[in-house]
């Protein structure tokens, strides 16, 4: 018998598989060129050619028990200096290796987040929408997870609601600039506001409350749109980071997080945070992708290819009249469903074989997900498929 | 402020560090070359040729966006169906690769497994000595650990107090063979009777006990000893692998579980596993380590030099009057220790720069690990020192 705690989890996961299934079975019927699958966030651009490179020297250079061993759990120092100096040059902070811990990608630098911080009942707060795995890596520690409504039509934080909801027990904060579903990047006006109220709330309730800042999406940012790097607006700020999509590396598993020295209870979150890398049985980043994304530090993937992917659909869509979140960065495109019920709207969206993910599943219902990280020729292939979608509708009313 | 559930492991922690601090100011004294440092578990021999050549070959001759990218949760396809096929040649067993889940080492593989089957409370039992980590892999999920106290001088689990220590509670028993600590090679009557005790305590109390085979020594057997693989033996195993020490890979977090069809509730513990893989944080196995050590299956490092280092030292302890474990398999030597506490005699070892790790910390107090994955020239210079602590025990007699 699986744990209790599982089995909701096997349940869910069985919509899912159904979902991936029925494209599968679509492909079968239709071709694969005939089935439009925005569902995923799987980066679709190579990796700049300095990766393999970097990949290929480590190996041919240096010695393999050092490329392949055992090394600090929190990584090697040569690697997180080169980091830091490379954040410092980029956004004028003081980092040194001593504020750097290497992860497995952004999702294992959350969860050692999370286990530093979080005793059963303290509560962490999310922005609806988000991204939902936050909810389960919240659960892996018993915390509560509260979310905040959105705010429509910017999807900016909803600031005055997070006035409200803070508590004696609110541990944390997450936030995801530019942000997965909505392409939205935070202003930083939105951001001074922000760590104003978190400041404030520390100082009324003599809390410490850490404004977890998962960033996997910072690199990819269009129009010259800046986004604010959030250690410079609020002390107790911890980052993570991931090479997943600025890299195209999201299968290596590798990222790092960042804890400042100004961070509350600063020697005590860095010594926890590299015993949680341990202790969850990460024990590590992968040591061969560390060396190598060190020798890649000012390298992105071509992000300029998402962004013709970005106007493309982005024109079409608000031409056949879909109201659309901005799309500042990332790469997702936040639609309004055309209808309220946002999981019949991707059941019709798949009619015409085009795979969306519901906004449920992100903790805002009434609009859908699409991941436009595609080949562009698909994208250009759906716009039938959007037509008859929209005109499906258009006829019911 | 920290999580009060991580406090202990800081405070915990500054003991180990304390201890490595020492290790480099003794190098800082007397030279590097005249500190004998046995205690880190980090594989000396190289990884074979193939391991390198494996891995260029992916990177040269893959799409980038194929060996970086996500694929499913519980790994490629085709790496698992490969490993599967390797098992089954090797042990005639029926695996495929829905049988395969990729992880993050056999650190990862383990709390991926506990994640799947504990709920609070749940009691999982392993046989002292036994990796300390286990302790906190259990407290993750907030389980319970149960330790059985050693057998004596054989170092085989002790099964007459496992009977009793059954309860109906208990939903898995961990066992590490070829053993860290011991280097003892559970025997195939052991795991019989083992076995036969399992089969009869589901009965007794109507649960599944999952036994984990945690096996990251399997290949680091000597004198042709054989290595019973579990799931032949009891239907209700999980066998949890690392090529961390069979391929000289502990850096890059490489690794699988065996789930047979056999295991009580079989397709939920396969999904809820693969879901668990996502939700911990660790989302899949590095992809590049993934497809090369797919190419590797039939490859070990150089278990000679392990064994020449294992007989050179066992030979000189011996002769010197220490009490060992017959070391089999893995490679690390058991030994007793020359006063009753341990630490004290770790402590007393260190005055001749001889580092050694007490068995406190593998829940057996009175005896100390020798990690002898350490270069050649290293135990043969050790050897006097070895000499004068033995001696420094004779002179108090």
């Amino acid at each position: 018998m699986i744990a209790k705690k599982m089995q909701k989890y096997v349940e869910g996961s069985s919509v899912t598989r159904a979902m991936f299934e029925e494209g599968k079975r679509l492909a079968g019927i239709y071709g694969a060129e005939n089935v439009y699958d925005f569902s995923l966030g799987n980066p679709s651009v190579e990796p700049p050619k300095a990766v393999k490179e970097s990949m290929i020297d480590v190996l041919e250079h240096v010695h393999p028990n050092k490329v392949h061993g055992y090394m600090n759990n929190a990584g090697y120092e040569e690697v997180r200096e080169a980091i830091a100096q490379s954040l410092n040059r980029k956004f004028d902070t003081h980092f040194d290796q001593k504020n750097i811990i290497m992860t497995v990608g952004a999702a294992g630098g959350l969860n050692v987040a999370l286990k530093t911080i979080i005793d059963p009942g303290d509560e962490v707060i999310a922005f609806a929408p988000y991204f939902g795995e936050y909810n389960n890596y919240v659960a892996n520690f018993d915390g509560v997870m509260v979310a905040i409504s959105p705010s429509i039509p910017d999807f900016q934080p909803n600031l005055e609601e997070l006035k409200t909801k803070i508590t004696a027990k609110t541990k944390a904060v997450i936030v995801n600039t530019p942000n997965n579903p909505t392409g939205v990047i935070y202003s930083e006006e939105t951001i001074q506001k922000l760590a104003d109220i978190l400041r404030e709330k520390e100082k009324e309730f003599g809390t410490a409350i850490y404004l977890i800042a998962d960033e996997p999406y910072r690199e990819l940012a269009y129009d010259g749109a800046d986004v604010p790097y959030l250690t410079k607006y609020y002390e107790d700020t911890i980052v993570g980071y991931s090479y997943s999509k600025s890299l195209s590396l999201p299968g290596e598993r590798i990222g790092y997080l960042v804890i400042p020295n100004e961070v509350d209870d600063f020697e005590n979150v860095v010594n926890a945070a590299t015993i949680a890398t341990r202790i969850l049985g990460f024990v590590n980043a992968p040591s061969l992708q560390q060396l190598a994304v060190a020798k890649c530090l000012d390298q992105t993937t071509d992000i300029a290819i998402y962004d013709e992917n970005r106007k493309l659909l982005y024109n079409k869509l608000k031409e056949l009249g879909f109201t659309c979140a901005k799309p500042e960065g990332a790469f997702y495109m936040w639609v309004k469903s055309l209808e309220e019920d946002d999981s019949a709207f991707v059941a019709k969206a798949k009619e015409f074989n085009l795979l969306l993910v519901p906004g449920s599943a992100f903790m805002c219902p009434g609009y859908v997900r699409i991941a436009y990280c595609v080949d562009k020729s698909m994208i250009e292939h759906s716009f039938a498929a959007f037509e008859k979608l929209a005109e499906s509708y258009a006829e019911k009313r």
